[in-house]
């Protein structure tokens, strides 16, 4: 039911968790496209989650690893590359996570080892995939790496906490690294600026649901969902994005590029009318 | 009661009506710091405003000229050199004004002859200024050019119509112009991007309180004000800021670098309380 | 040999002239994935172009339009829907003209006439190509609008003149009209910023040589072809992007992301070194 | 000879190590304008620097800190409020480095350990000045801090390696707390964005002086010096701009918005020839 737009492709998906990943729609519509996958996460997440069943609805290998952790990575890329019989022509980081944000800490408030976790496990993990990979000369050329990120990176949204420096930091890399997997391999590294979406991640952020509102009633074309993200992902895996690289690729209908829509102004307008009780 | 920042300096200053207009604050400012300036307007804006009323406050000369016009430029230019005795040191464009706002034209309904006067008054007038200026050979070595601009240049803002398409223009020309006159005379040309602000002009646009109020709870120090806009441009009048050029500079509180506040926020969730009634 | 992505589409490609134009590509790519189409040119292009064999290659219909000029706009629209049977599924934008670059007018020496044309034709042609589809009701729900830019939007690159003042203003309006478009039909808008292309009209920019070599060793994957961008523009045609609207896309292999490249400060380098002429 | 512009101000001044530092540049200037001064750095840098130097030249106190660490940060800040007697209205911070670079560590093959050192010196040092002060309650309603930083942030610069990962993560913070702080207690946060400077930091870096003729060509008003830094530096610590927040500001003659200035080019274009032996 796909156009084989990833047909003969190998490809590695961190971080599906649940069906409501995006990460998760990611793999499934890899799959739909013709690609080999092998998918990633930590032991404890494998545990919570449904991983399981997605590797077999998408016939794929589920290979346990804590992405902060080089030795670990080194074990998956190698069994990855095994189980799928050669290099890796995509890969997705879908990895984020905040202490802070999980206990509370406001921003004026950190804890500076809650911080370097955040730091490490949302970014810093993505260099370490990356740097595996090309130690190991895992990917093929004119390969495809795309991470998940959030406009937070650019414009402060309130209790996003230190996630924002963390992303800010995640875009950067796919820049520095861009460059230099490029100029070597052709391999191209990009980042998707996603609608908030309602995943087990995104559900957690206090209020959530009325920024979502919000970000309804801004966005022209309304919030991206997963399952559109996970369309677009593959457009940026498919050989026709081969010259796209080192940019962040907003994908939230139209958000990024508003600064008032008529939709959320009249919502906002209701918040000073008087109630009218006769 | 200044500091002497533009002590001996000369400066022509474009688009101040009445003691609401930006540029107002700005000759003031500019007189106050030490400098001798000439004030413009249309024949028509100075007739309806309060501009002679400035002009004796300041001390300034008053030449009326149409700014879109080449030989109302020239004698104002050369008439103005004459007045302050040398070449300027600054220049102000506070100019914009969108014949379809005006009219109602919806952006999907737009007249072209109104869109080319939008441009004409609103851009290239900023082109003709310094196109005329340098051949003139009008600005002193090191002389400052600063048009002023808002966010809908990069963020749609409905009702601002094209108004946003010539600012976007407007500070495109700032830039390429820098670049021009840059290396020729080390004139720098930078645009602000000031907060919306209740000036004459700016009272017209339909809705501009409650935008107001939202831009005001989204910037954490809350909207610039035409008085605080005047205290920064004379900063980039001053030899402090000789090396700054071709920048579209942020002057509203931190708005453009908000996602969500929670002061906006807050009042945003208003909108879906029930009233109470009882 | 395509993969489908436009299958049961229709489309209107602005701006082939000849085997080397973007536009080109375009058609021949969007047919090759299954779309019908329509070319469009103005008369003396087509005269000077090659159109003709591309209709035939791509089974499309030619209806010859100036799209500064709402007559020929509408009757294109209207004829160009009778001849694929149906509303647009997709509109390429890929005009662009500077009298004062043909003349060699300097930026400090624009004639003014000449930049209204540069904007009548590079930018506004845009707004009006859409306007006159919205009033005619031409784009189906989900559609999608690409106009092509270029850098110099951004960044000054001399030489480029008063089209970078177009341009910038070309990619406004689709930020502006890809709000409008998007609330009411979801119809999504944006530019691809490409790589110089030695496109016939590229060839006629000075220096262009020099300046894509330069790009060249800039870009960490080289600069992107013709048919490259073609590839790009057709994900933006399907089904797969439905939620990216209001974008500025850079397609360029990494230039924009760049500062300096190893490979571009070596060459750079060479030009201080004495020659050996022992 | 000053202007005045920071009388009666007490400022705070990280990074001053002998009088090529931009910092120490900034105490000069600062003094000169009239605020009272405390100046920090490491131990050993103070031991290498010249720092008791400049204390005597700006009457200012001298107390050595670690940045990184949170204790000394108390320290500093409770003891450099007793030397100034009260709280401080502007801070700079002029931190960075990388031992990556310092040992040669290429992108592709980083020490996690050192990556962590460069991001806790080079970023995570600004939140922790910032978080003590706030907690502290240490700086005065309306105050200003600010951090340098470079384009590396936005546009990836071959060498510089994991610095600019870092610098993009600072400007992240000067964002992220520019709420906290600005919403709190009105204290604005930003960055400057400053041309390749020939610091002894700088010197340090591979190539920097090809690297600096070339952003010296590229840029029309030639870099920026560690001078005139200063001179900006103490615009955003005066009351003249207090709605600038939340920015990252480019202070390098115009590099930022070239994208090939002519100048460069020219000397670009040599690289190809043929040399001349006649």
């Amino acid at each position: 039911m796909g156009y084989n737009l990833l047909k003969g492709k190998r490809g590695l998906i961190f971080g599906a968790l649940n069906d409501k990943s995006i990460a998760w729609k990611v793999a499934e519509k890899a799959h739909e496209e013709g690609a080999e996958i092998v998918l990633t996460n930590t032991p404890v997440s494998i545990r919570l989650g449904d991983l399981d069943k997605l590797a077999e609805k998408t016939n794929a290998t589920v290979i346990p690893a804590d992405a902060t952790n080089i030795d670990d990575l080194q074990n998956l890329i190698e069994k990855g590359m095994e189980a799928v019989g050669g290099k890796f022509d995509f890969i997705l980081h879908s990895i984020g996570m905040s202490p802070n944000v999980r206990k509370k800490r406001g921003y004026d408030d950190l804890n500076y080892d809650f911080l370097q976790k955040t730091l490490d496990i949302s970014a810093v993990s993505f260099h370490k995939v990356i740097q595996t990979c090309k130690k190991l000369d895992a990917i093929n050329e004119w390969g495809s790496v795309v991470a998940l990120t959030y406009v937070a990176a650019q414009r402060t949204l309130f209790e996003y906490n230190d996630m924002a420096d963390a992303k800010a930091m995640l875009e950067s890399i796919a820049r520095s690294f861009g460059y230099i997997y490029g100029r070597s391999k052709h391999i191209r590294i990009n980042t998707i600026s996603q609608s908030p979406t309602l995943t087990t991640a995104g559900s957690g952020v206090k209020g959530i649901d009325k920024l979502m509102d919000f970000s309804e009633r801004m966005s022209p074309l309304g919030n991206a969902t997963a399952d559109e993200c996970a369309d677009y992902t593959i457009t940026l895996f498919s050989d026709l994005t081969k010259k796209v690289t080192m940019q962040n690729l907003y994908h939230d209908g139209g958000f990024s590029s508003m600064g008032m829509s008529k939709q959320a102004m009249i919502q906002y307008e209701k918040s000073f009318e008087e109630p009218d009780c006769d």
